[in-house]
């Protein structure tokens, strides 16, 4: 039976280090000087932000595309991920010829702040004391990691993006980008996302970070100063959300109830049924690159996200006489991010005279099939950028 | 902040006092005469059953009603809760003029085995070493249960009964008694069941089995001889579970994302939102009323639960030449037990050639809903019974 393996000091040494210092990856750091603005009243300064860039910046510098990443990713969006050595996350999408063409388009993909990839978060050196921030840290929102992408963009040189793109977590930051620097985002792709969190996925959410609060290692927040772990509490929270990325139907038709290298029950608390298994897996894996704390901060940005409530309540405020061009995409058995959170966001645009298409995809995999080999999505997402390329005037496929 | 109290050995005593000793019930005690013949291979000897019984049994004993409780109920179905001192978890059903008429019916009402209420259950004392059985408990079955409540039903000298009901894990108890002894249910009544739990079910079962075991306090399931008690395991995996009693629609009807007491977030983790105040409640008020081993056996059972398998993978076998009338409830927003489920109850009694009706119930409520004020429920059973009652020769309302 597959167990979260013992508590070790190396482990949270290894979290401390790839916070402050990421490996394959660029860090911009902003001094006290550019201090970052939070929502939550306070400034952050200083800060930095780790990321990836794929592709070469035009002469205009017109060709740029952010890519969001959700809860769970990272700046490693279309490379091998340092301490997994898996491929990058949506490298399905991103790549040399591929939908999000970085022959074509100069992409980049910023950890987000609240992150432990590299982005100033709970388990980054707090300046103040030299020891890991943890619960000291300021909670972040969507807008702040927007606003923090943003400064990123400057020390960039980049004015405008050509698009900004991403899923979940990664599509409300889109959104957020069309309505916080409309003139900054040339098209916008939020897929399976939402303006706002509903209170069941709130509420999956909390769950999560009662199972990381309620792990003695988690000690208040304090772990990475004690160099302890909550890494029990973490791979319960990741097995729970893990069931809310995938549908029934996708569970049934991969594991349905088969029982693991048996044909019988072995009337026991083993892992007797695939389903079982993979779940632990799921949990022991992500505790291997994630930080517990990080987990805390970027639900809590997930649950405050809700763009109307910043709009006096009236979403369609938030994309008033927006230039920016819009696709929205859903899929059919995604049940935490539904159809009808898109179909909202696209109503909004619609009242506030944007330019949108909106494409559901029928699939059974869930809501992690922004993730997946779906091609219809890649169709979608090569066509718009396509279509947005021409309107922005960005030479054609094979003659960038 | 509410917060799971601090352990204390009082509880786990008091854990092991019920477990032995059920205030407010009465008590079957199987010798070693009567062993219990457990589908994982062992016998169970001896054994008791805590069993609650409202109303009178009639001369012909014709008039027994089974109530099959569900994964945290008990046998106070009809009256007050010696612990939490709440009326019953179904006294909107059950009682003197109610749809299960207790004026007319004598209800039986027995804890499961593997429960924490007085019937044989991990919390308790294994008579071979004078302490809880823990894990050293075999696993038990939803046939298992059944096995034993034929017994209490021999115990009390009825050889059949006029109806089986319950929801959820008690639905599964009662399409489990109509398979294995059709001869003595005249009716049954599965209310949001299924006959095999789906993987998805299953997944979120073993989450809150893993939030139990990744307690410290859990101890290999040894807690109660070392006087401890996991409850914050405890209450994560009750949480979560609460989840998927609800629907999306319910909690956004009942909590949206409404702040607790206050306007604005507080940019903390403590339970901003009502729907995560709700949430730590129902977790902090579970553990005081159940046993975590009870939770992990409980959750196996409904896991292990497929009469279809049972049957050569031929659902309809389960029921072929049933003599028993059915009547299936489901509930729209129910999608723990979705009506899907149902639906494939009714085909297999179709198939079977089983008398059967069937009720789909429109409600936003979820699962939940076979607990709750259902007007529609409540005319269903009183409709099925009476009709069942005049073909079983019962006297009709009125004249018991």
């Amino acid at each position: 039976m597959e167990r979260v393996p013992p508590l070790q000091s190396e482990a949270a040494r290894a979290i401390v280090r790839d916070a402050d210092h990421p490996r394959d990856s660029e860090v911009a750091v902003f001094g006290p000087d550019k201090p970052l603005t939070l929502d939550a009243g306070v400034s952050l300064s200083p800060f930095q932000i780790a990321y990836k860039t794929y592709g070469t910046l035009n002469a205009a510098r017109s060709n740029a595309v952010l890519v969001c990443h959700a809860l769970t990713g990272d700046q490693h969006v279309a490379s091998q991920h340092p301490v997994t050595r898996k491929q990058g996350w949506w490298e399905s999408l991103v790549g040399p010829g591929k939908p999000i063409d970085t022959d074509r388009y100069f992409v980049i993909c910023p950890n987000v702040i609240g992150g432990c990839m590299g982005s100033t978060g709970p388990a980054s050196t707090d300046p103040k004391t030299g020891k890991p921030w943890g619960l000291d840290l300021p909670v972040i929102t969507i807008r702040d990691m927007v606003r923090a992408q943003a400064m990123l963009l400057d020390h960039l040189g980049i004015d405008s993006l050509f698009a900004a793109a991403g899923g979940s977590m990664g599509g409300m930051q889109v959104l957020q980008w069309a309505a916080s620097f409309p003139q900054r985002v040339f098209a916008a792709l939020p897929i399976a996302a939402a303006t706002r969190h509903s209170a069941q996925n709130i509420a999956f959410h909390e769950v999560g970070r009662q199972a990381i609060m309620a792990d003695p290692e988690w000690r208040g927040g304090r772990y990475l100063v004690d160099e302890a772990n909550p890494r029990r509490g973490l791979a319960v929270a990741r097995m729970g959300a893990h069931i809310t990325y995938l549908s029934d139907a996708a569970l049934h038709r991969k594991f349905g109830r088969k029982f693991q290298d048996r044909d019988n029950p072995t009337f026991s608390f083993d892992a007797d049924f695939e389903v079982e298994s993979y779940l632990r897996h799921q949990g022991i894996s992500f505790v291997e690159r994630f930080d517990a704390n990080s987990y805390l901060y970027l639900t809590r940005a997930m649950d405050y996200f809700d763009l109307a409530a910043d709009h006096n309540g009236v979403l369609s405020n938030a994309f008033k006489g927006t230039p920016t061009r819009f696709c929205v995409v859903s899929f059919t058995s995604d049940w935490l991010f539904p159809t009808s959170d898109s179909r909202a966001i696209v109503h909004a645009l619609n009242a506030a005279g944007a330019r949108v298409s909106f494409a559901e995809i029928e699939t059974d995999k869930g809501h992690d099939a922004f993730l997946l080999d779906e091609p219809e999505l890649f169709a979608i997402v090569r066509g718009f950028l396509e279509g947005a390329g021409k309107a922005r005037g960005l030479p054609p496929a094979g003659k960038a």
